[in-house]
């Protein structure tokens, strides 16, 4: 295994713990309760959108990293490390998640637990866009097949795509409920439209 | 490392993290309770109950998927959303089971949790004929052992063996204890009789 | 990855799980139970022994396991099966070793929380001796290195193997602290003294 | 995948799931403690403070394992007992973050919190101290790259290293905040000078 496989196989690690701890916010209803186990199921709503959300957020993340580190060769420390902030913020999600699955039944504490979630994907886009950047900087971490020229181009594109998080960052004092939802729509949107890692024309797109 | 191999590594660990989150869901006997140990231990039957059929139960499903996946070579986007829907399922078979366990003893509500049981199969079974049906349809996806003529001519066959499940999800109403127990015969019964993925006769059938 | 290599790669996904769960069950201290830090850390001795010897035991089963698949080339679905099995045992340990934790304070009690524990032991050791009859048996599972004939003689000595596990549950009624110190003596014991797989005299014996 | 290929699988695994279940730590605000979510989530810095910390930590460790073990082809027992020594106080790193994290704003029971921790800072740099003794002493299980005379020599520098860990140990009776974020600091600083594998002039050093 190169250095870049051992790379990937620990932040495949993280990536499958994360969005596998998702399901322990989702609460066991409890005979304890004194409820009808139908009606505890029915006001489970909130965790189960939220578990939905993240699971796809979390899922496309990670179908993004992969994408990037199938063209990565090799790994320098300032790689490790920014993949390391970026492995920080992905595995703080399942806390924002239970944040907004405890808070989405109360229409004002809602906006700000929305915030605080949105706030997250915000720090994921800047560490994913960084980590970008340092790539396409130094340019010798790619692999053979990169066209590193045209890989540098699509800084920008790449950079503008981060803006969709701040603005639902703020739609979230707008509709709560709504933009959690938009969450889950962007991670499908993104799913299907991920950026191409541009490669020269005579090696084989093996990531496509 | 391959497209595939990554995909299979990620599914792995989710598979794995969530077989072995089961065991959080078996509670600890505990001093306070002011009864014996051995009462205690003996009262946890529906929890032990509850543990095995779902180990069995999520062991098969990563044998059935790492079967069908041995003979992917590549993934395009639909693939890893499909995979990703399935692994959700997955994932969140805990919580479904920790439901069953809390309510196995109490006939009335143990139909409805075995039912809501019975419900992630039907989930699961749905996605992983939809993935097949994938995986058939577009044919450039298998590697090269694999015989797609005959692999299209499997659908029908694959998603027969489906109509198990919605059945169990009618007899859970009947007797909610012995639909949990069929779930484990099942189990076992597909971890033996596995649907063949069709081989050209001049390859080597490594997943045999 | 071949399929032996994917059963590896699941079941030190499970190994490498239960191993790092076994820390939930140490409590963190509160401040609300009203006592100083240090009394509290220093009253925690029953979790810190629980984890170090089950710590140890899993570490132990893991090199063991992977010694055995380490000169194994195929999978069939008997072994997948088998396989299974014993990891559930593996995961369950955790569990076996809370209610060791919780009742290790309480001398009647403790005798059959120890005994439950060394329960397990048996249980590991026979599904192991289990899956190592069947390799033997079948003897096309193996690689080519492996001398079939000489591994199918180490069948008893490996069985004997699995004889000090009954004795250390009868041996829990006696002294149950001492059996628990026991449990991770036998542990270390088999780090340094695993059962050789004979190879052929011409091949390279890269597990040793 | 050769001997030494499957001991850092089980320990990347070990080290993805205990650094992932740091975030279990964090507490989630509750509706039920009668104070707005905003004054809730302002008031968890000491869990946010640890938990970047020890994500830090436990993250180094990782980079400097990985290091370490990209040039070792072999393994024997004895150093598959070392790292799973090693592993035994990776894994208990999220309950001294609990620790502190429990005790970090009760000035007078901080220091002991912090002290422990640092506690488990020794520990982890005696025994990677004592795995590159074993590595350096026996040769053999280094790959062909790696120059057995210069490694050899540096022991002591490595050993120095550690020296680090007892003083920060000592300051945490003086200030534990501070001493908090300084383990954040030698973290990031050993990110970026870890100690060189020396290599022979003639190979490439691919770990670079």
């Amino acid at each position: 295994m190169n250095e870049s496989g051992r790379v990937e196989a620990f932040s495949d690690g993280v990536f499958a713990i994360a969005i596998t701890l998702l399901i322990l916010d989702v609460k066991t209803p409890s005979q304890d309760s004194g409820k009808s186990l139908a009606y505890q199921l029915a006001h489970l709503w909130p965790q189960y959108d939220a578990y939905v959300v993240s699971f796809l957020v979390i899922g496309i993340m990670w179908a993004n990293h992969h994408q990037v580190f199938s063209f990565v060769a090799r790994v320098d420390r300032t790689l490790v490390f920014l993949n390391l902030l970026l492995l920080m913020g992905v595995s703080a999600l399942p806390w924002a998640t239970s944040v907004v699955s405890s808070y989405l039944t109360q229409p004002k504490e809602a906006r700000l637990a929305v915030a605080l979630y949105g706030g997250f994907m915000v720090v994921h886009a800047l560490t994913f866009t960084t980590l970008w950047w340092w790539l396409t900087r130094t340019g010798h971490l790619f692999d053979a097949r990169v066209d590193e020229v045209r890989a540098k181009a699509t800084r920008v594109r790449f950079a503008l795509g981060t803006v969709v998080y701040p603005i639902l960052v703020g739609f979230s004092f707008v509709n709560a409920l709504l933009t959690l939802a938009l969450h889950g729509v962007v991670a499908i949107y993104y799913a299907f439209n991920q950026l191409h890692v541009p490669t020269r024309p005579d090696t084989d797109s093996a990531a496509e």
